[in-house]
């Protein structure tokens, strides 16, 4: 049960990654037909990138996130609690999360840098390509862009945990749309990773692929989206936990 | 019970401004990954903060604005109907709503502040600063102003008023799909503020707040997204009670 | 109960007018905050006026739309089947319901107007000033204008016939959606009457309304989003009742 | 019954085309109201395609497209499992289903040419032409053009295999926003035709229509968007039914 729930977060954020990082491929990358196609349209790439993700792994309660893991994990929520459940929130579960998702994002990332192959191929800025795989300051400013991380992930993470307790039917839709709406609001300082996976899983495959031109994987800045969402979820469980 | 609501809509109007406040930053602010991101993001943006704060303000019926709590007042419906309550529209529970969202509002502007922080301290025009807190008209003319505020916030309250008419399993996806709506179609004279709280307690905010090379707060119209929005909430509470 | 009808369809074609004037009034007027926001806009902007009317038209069955009714008509269906109801499809019924929108539709233009007083007042095409109230084609043809919207209406009326076939919960997003996707596609060479009270209704408007530097109303064009969406809304209701 | 599903599929896939056909039209087509609309102006428009599409072919399973109907049928999964039904994954019933679909999207596009006569027989880029009808790459490159239809195609059709097992009650919203998400994330490189009745049946009516200064109708691409997405499509089926 803990192995189905481990591949389910793989697929899951493997699906994530492979259309999160396609819709900034399609934006950044040269002869891509959405190029320059804007914020809002890598912001509903991303939110439907998490609708469709969130649909896959329907075997593990869809984290997809270390962030969410760790929250659940603070507000001592289950992490899983469908068919073939519940999956408690301890320590060993939640690293087998780690693990999965941190897969996950590194196989989705290359299943979209095949996808995108020729464009990457392209003569383009090194940042720009980069960029695809990770995410990066707008101010480089490593406190203050903690800062940023820690509060847009405690906006997903508080929303998570609280979310049951308002009566909707519309699923996975439900936090595809907060998704977007924390990109469209947040995400403008350091491109919402607001997932430590999501950024660091990519930025693996960056480092491993033979991609035509590409400049530095920039490690220096690469603890910042790791850190600054764990403590935004750890904050979001907390705070969840105390206002149910 | 009063006491959970005051802090369920001091919560939920905080995530609203803090969205909401924040999207107009990245549209506005430099150096923003989504700076010059059209009129659409913004109204997602301001939707999809409300779909966050309707979420999060569960135990209090979620009005965050004093518009819709004014508009419930006027036409005689309970202010919360949920575990716990209700709690009846008398004028003391109307005043601790309004406390509670402008409390809420100004909270949410300083959390968008922090999150900014570097791109507000980037040279910007003084008037972009202050619209990412407070709305102003494109076209100064106080009864102008006031009557685009007046439809447009009649639209809304009409609209909460009788929606319950209309059964749905959206949830809270109705009332922000009706904000991005008003927002696209009946903002662009005056910035949509539609909420008295929105406007007011980020407007405190702008004041307060050590914002490097910002101009004047703009208190001379601040009374129009008050007197606007208020008027409008009261006749679309009428209106909404008298057609149901 | 006929009356409750009429004052439903009134309110709402009303508010989808208000709305959907709006949204055109929003990207084509000088220093609105969303001027040249773009088709997208338009088309979501619309979709959610429809949204908006269908909630408040829950007394009528919400039609909003001549072609509609006439397709219902049509297909033999009943114009509204809840509580108080059913009214049944005949021709004084048919004539209340085209009364009320057409009336609806006017006020709705008026307000919009009204809304967007200081706007009109500013100096701008007047081909742009009539385009907020009505359609026109993008290449003058009366006869491949009339292509255009028999098939765009076919499309809505068809949806609307047959659509209680598959069982959904979304309510009125439904027909919101499926507006904003025939405005997407099909509104390039009309701009998408679809509807011929949306047409007629905001041009008497314009015709009556005191609006600053206005030109022609344009009736040599505006029989054709009268007769196109009615032929198109009765080939959508047999079409549909047959497929049923 | 089968007949039933013939005719659902044929009138379904027929709208599919007429919307999505037309959304690429009006973007690209001179004197288009919505020309230069941009890339998620597309993707929406495709999305609400299928949303249309969908409700449309309610007798028939609303596949529209061979790479579904190919990915349930190596799935295991019946084609239809309503009223009238089943119809089962046979050899025979394929075939039906690929007529029906390749019929629709046919029809589907000279729908769309006739809605847009006017705009075709203004001078255009013959390309442009061809690219409102069939899909082509940014970048001539059939191996990895291949791949990216079968990346695509995989996820839609994993998806839906997949989905019915996460409980949601949005219907048709579901797959549509699937499908916006694919185009916003990986029609980047191909124009996401992930549908060989999307792109073969317009690329005929290409062929066929007296387009006013057309061009080639690029045959020597035609067969990378049929053989992609029928490999993506049962990869699909093959993984999804692996992992349910």
């Amino acid at each position: 049960m803990l192995m189905d729930a481990f591949w389910s977060e793989v697929l899951g954020t493997a699906i994530l990654l492979l259309l999160g990082g396609g819709v900034v491929a399609t934006v950044l990358l040269p002869k891509s037909k959405g190029f320059d196609g804007g914020w809002l349209l890598i912001n509903f790439g991303w939110g439907l990138a998490v609708f469709a993700g969130v649909y896959i792994a329907f075997k593990s309660g869809a984290h997809l996130n270390p962030a969410v893991t760790i929250g659940l994990f603070a507000a001592g929520e289950p992490f899983y609690n469908g068919p073939g459940g519940p999956i408690d929130p301890t320590i060993g579960n939640m690293l087998v999360y780690f693990a999965a998702e941190l897969l996950g994002a590194f196989l989705g990332a290359v299943l979209m840098f095949l996808a995108f192959k020729k464009h990457f191929d392209e003569d383009a800025d090194p940042a720009a390509k980069l960029a695809v795989f990770s995410t990066g300051p707008g101010i480089r400013s490593y406190g203050w862009n903690i800062v940023t991380e820690v509060i847009a992930t405690f906006v997903l993470v508080f929303w998570v945990v609280i979310q049951s307790k308002t009566p909707t039917q519309i699923g996975p839709l439900a936090v595809a749309l907060i998704v977007v709406g924390i990109g469209a609001s947040l995400g403008g300082p350091t491109g919402y990773a607001i997932n430590p996976a999501r950024d660091l899983g990519p930025r693996i495959a960056h480092a491993l692929l033979p991609i035509k031109g590409k400049g530095s994987s920039d490690w220096g800045y690469a603890w910042v989206p790791i850190v600054g969402p764990l403590i935004g979820g750890v904050i979001g469980g907390l705070v969840g936990a105390a206002y149910m």
